[in-house]
């Protein structure tokens, strides 16, 4: 059994995190004449924002369980998480990952300390590897995003966010894999709206809000750049939280996602790997309103060297700052 | 005439620059087993740390002096920081680029609404051509490093450094070019040792405060990848300030540099430039002291898309974080 996460878990999670992490930096930028905020959550030790719920997740794991370890699922970033949460913590990782997660994260995984199991992306289902392992071996699972506490970890970016503007942010632009960041937002800033923005043909939380329920991923669902977007669909917990709460989906092709990337090279002198940089995409290609208030969550930058340096050479599609 | 930089003048830029500029974040990075910080100054507006000297420089311009205008010599950042501080003020700026300058700098500046002059980098004396400038049309000229506003202006970096840690730093690892940044810090900041590291043969500076002479660069000086960093000379102004106060100077490789900002972009999803990245590359390669309470000022983040593509690709010579 669970429990639902809440906006003082959030609250809970953002004064443990502060006292953990000095807070990521919040960017001003201007946008199609409008100034708003950059929330550089790539900046983060492991380079992305998916320390907070792992943090908060295993801080939480109680003292009998942590002898037997913790298992989590992750194309990456969330591993990298979990591994340094439990690096810091002294407990044992072991992380089922996809054959095809960017090698930079799977070394970056190991390099933490961390036990990585591999599967194969299409065809077998993680989250029963995951469970088959716990049934072996014993453990904790931290799943990536349907668990209250890593929800409530997310939301930790955006207390900080608004403590560092000084004002309650009017909307959170974010980019979606599962909704676990989404859902902490939503939480911990109950004045803000928030604006999910997926991979096109993997937008199975913005058709989840829409509809009232769970969408799975479709087996015919396009490629997309975005490897750490791609869930197999999102948990009633995140959906329970998001729905009647959040503004309509917004997808973004795998152009605009190299644009965004690109953009933040140039304008930001930032590294953003293809998922982190979604939520930018949508901003860039006015696909959702923007205003002084408004914060563009820019998640993560544990970008493949190979396929950064082909998206930085493309031609530039915007003016230089 | 001019005046000599003082310490309250770089408390006065620091006041100065606090009311206009977010400070840019103090990264926590562990090298080599130590805990140092990163202060991480490409990620001003401009790209670079120029900004704060050219803003220091072009707010202390008489009103009569304003409506000449300035002009300045510069490789690109200091370009960019006198381009967008004069746009701010409203005062016209011509700036002197070398021909050879990278290309996102030359359109940076330009997209900041200056007028660019070029001229040739071996060959032409750039203070020349801008003095010949000044001789046709009038201006105040804005000296990239020999110059006390600017030096008071680039010093406010350490002020706001030594805030952000909440003690005093030990010590500034700091690129040098002519002498500007490291003069700056110098003054802001009487407890801390000073650092300076240079391109491999374009170690004036270094050479200047070893000897207590001006040093000119050779005429058959090595190529350096390190285009921010290749002044013909420091200047008496700097020089007054660095010797006897400054350590021993430091060179690095251009390969160095390069694994540099591999290790930029890996472990820190930060874009950085070659001269940018001198002193992070002498922190990594051994060749100053690191404690706790070291500083490594990263400078700039302007980077050639293709050359920084190819870089990112070399083999890395270091272990994923």
């Amino acid at each position: 059994m669970t429990r639902a996460p809440t906006h003082d878990g959030v609250l809970a999670a953002a004064a443990s995190i502060a006292e953990l992490l000095p807070p990521t930096p919040l960017l001003p930028v201007e946008i199609g004449g409008v100034r708003v905020h950059v929330k550089a959550e790539n900046l983060q030790p492991i380079g992305a924002f998916k320390i907070r719920g792992a943090w908060w997740r295993l801080s939480n794991v109680g003292e009998e369980e942590r002898a037997r370890g913790v298992v989590a699922v992750s194309s990456g970033n969330h591993a990298q998480g979990v591994a340094w949460a439990a690096k810091r913590l002294g407990i044992k990782a072991t992380i089922v990952m996809p054959r095809d997660a960017p090698q930079v994260k799977l070394d970056g995984t190991k390099a933490l300390g961390a036990e990585v199991v591999l599967y194969n992306r299409p065809g077998e289902d993680r989250d029963e590897v995951a469970a088959k392992l716990i049934e072996q071996n014993g453990g904790t699972l931290v799943h990536a995003f349907g668990d209250p506490w890593v929800i409530e970890g997310q939301g930790s970016a955006g207390i900080e966010a608004g403590q560092q503007m000084g004002r309650s942010p009017s909307r959170f632009i974010v980019c979606c894999g599962g909704g676990g960041l989404a859902a902490g937002l939503a939480l911990g800033c109950p004045d803000s709206a928030i604006h999910v923005v997926e991979p096109k043909g993997w937008d199975m939380v913005g058709r989840a809000i829409a509809s009232g329920e769970i969408v799975h991923a479709a087996p015919d669902a396009p490629k997309t750049i975005c490897d750490a977007l791609q869930p197999t669909a999102t948990k009633p917990i995140n959906l329970d939280v998001l729905k009647g709460r959040a503004e309509p989906g917004v997808t973004v092709t795998d152009k605009e996602v190299r644009d965004a990337q690109r953009w933040a090279f140039a304008t930001m002198q930032l590294v953003v790997e293809p998922g982190g940089s979604a939520a930018l995409a949508a901003a860039l290609s006015g696909k959702v309103p923007l205003d002084e208030r408004t914060i563009i969550m820019v998640t993560g930058g544990n970008a493949d060297p190979a396929a950064f340096a082909r998206t930085i050479c493309e031609p530039a599609s915007f003016k230089p700052r």
